[in-house]
């Protein structure tokens, strides 16, 4: 069987390697599962490319999320689970850029036969971490608005989708306005633009209310110019850095208006939240998935063997809708 | 008597004017004050420029905090307390840039008669400030690094100070190599000077160790130097921007290392926090000023009618040492 790996830290479609390698033998209490799908994330580019909190002792085999169907079961595996698609957790523990892998069948987790395969595969990163950033910092009051920049990421999405269903509204910062109908029809209450009059569209989508909590994609200047309008005593949380700058914010806004900048790594969460906590918030959200709810644009499927194309594409900046392998 | 105040925002020492009004009388429950000291903050300053995070209504009366003689008592107010020296809690609704004031006598702290008055009359505001910058924010361990911007600012000297008496050592970053000797003396554990070798400096001075609370008194790129020099969770709190320029945190720190990032203003402090907490810290405080252990360095005092002078020789930048209004 195929499987992607790497030897050294580098540019993703250079520094990543198709190998031959032999099909694992599910150890006891794991399952054999063959894969369907498997998103290329931005944090799987940053990771191969050395800029990730987590670096892999190399060389790695590389992927972090995906679904597939158990094709084998351990010793001390109920044989009727094979057959079952199963979302696979994202511990960073799995690679996922292969044909098979044998995984503890507790990081496996049943989905729905019937749900969009390639929207699944995308369930065990983004979505959760939209989840997770809209409940774990701030209560945010019914109608209160929670501010994005990256509002047109695939995080962003969901971001939006979630906040809605909670009741919230969404003010969203986008870089090119042509994407702003499209985030509207989403369920976005206000799309506006980066660049010199961001205070004014802000002044105007706002008027004298104010963020409960913002939600950071991009880092750079546009996080000065969205902090004011945090409530006082708003959070700030940061979980992307896609312009490549630093998270900037006015001392004032720190110190007169007790503002929180926080982080959020899903990692981090993984790594310590019981699996009863994570195995509940994936199937509250794999419903949402399976009923069209939760869904993001796709803009292309490759198999495995065309993984160079398929991680220049991943990495291209102007790129809309996210890149996975499938089977 | 003569009372110092404002009719417009604009630069200190020509936006303040000295005018003669009339001696108030202390009402039921007041005490009547004569100044003894007062100092100029950089909070002042900010205040009188307009970019303070309190703007008061004007025309308004200036000066935070200091030390007077109770001279007068209002109804209802036990005349044996005329005679003490008190301490103006910084509520920020009494101006202390004048000969006389009369506050409510829950306002008034009496200290000790024999404390040096200059020390005194600037314990209002920064060593409660550091004092609650070391504990209010994070549990430093024994023998923990506290690191620290602005190490020769006066908070700085006297987080250092209090820093060393709770069992904590300090890093102290300054801008200027010759102020190193006076603050290892005063009991730092470390000064390293900011530009282009800090990086090299800070690993010299931590080795393997990392610091558990920074506190930032100036804001710019120094801050996203200091920051992965915290440990795993640690927090960075922002109490002053005295480069100008913003906080700058690099996404990854967040993300990866969650990282706190704070603000801290006394103000809200005293807004908030019940009245015994804030005369206890007080009362402890003063304590430290009269024994000695709390002293920071004094440049000049002026009497208020020099005030153009005080508050042009308060605004230097190379100024060592605090400016005060003496009577």
């Amino acid at each position: 069987m195929k499987k992607l790996h790497m030897r050294a830290f580098g540019k993703p479609s250079t520094a990543s390697e198709l190998i031959e390698s032999e099909t694992p033998e599910p150890g006891a209490g794991q399952v054999l599962v063959a894969m369907e799908a498997a998103p290329i994330n931005p944090s799987d580019v940053l990771l191969i490319r050395g800029l990730y909190g987590h670096r892999p002792t190399l060389p790695a085999a590389l992927g972090t999320e995906g679904v597939g169907r158990i094709v084998a079961v351990g010793p001390a595996v109920d044989p009727a689970r094979i057959g079952e698609r199963v979302l696979i957790i994202p511990t960073l523990k799995h690679a996922t850029w292969q044909d098979q892998i044998a995984i503890d069948e507790d990081d496996a987790i049943v989905v729905d036969p019937a749900a969009d395969v390639l929207q699944l595969a995308m369930l065990g990163v983004n979505p959760v971490t939209a989840d997770l950033l809209l409940r774990r910092f701030v209560d945010v009051p019914s109608g209160g608005w929670v501010g994005q920049t990256g509002g047109n990421s695939a995080v962003g999405r969901y971001v939006i989708t979630l906040a809605k269903q909670a009741g919230y509204r969404t003010l969203n910062v986008v870089r090119r306005p042509e994407v702003a109908a499209e985030l509207l029809e989403l369920g976005a209450d206000a799309v506006v633009v980066s660049g010199p009059d961001l205070g004014v569209q802000l002044k105007k989508a706002l008027g004298d209310e104010r963020i409960s909590l913002l939600l950071d994609a991009t880092a750079g200047d546009v996080v000065a110019e969205l902090a004011p309008w945090l409530v006082h005593g708003g959070t700030l949380v940061s979980y992307g850095g896609m312009s490549g700058a630093p998270v900037v914010v006015r001392p004032g806004d720190l110190i007169f208006r007790d503002l929180h900048v926080r982080g959020f790594w899903q990692k981090g969460w993984l790594d310590t939240a019981p699996r009863e906590e994570f195995a509940a918030a994936y199937a509250r959200l794999a419903a949402l998935v399976t009923d069209g709810t939760l869904r993001v644009p796709i803009t292309a499927t490759y198999p495995l063997e065309k993984y160079q194309d398929a991680l220049i594409h991943a990495t291209q900046a102007d790129r809309v809708g996210k890149v996975l392998f499938a089977w």
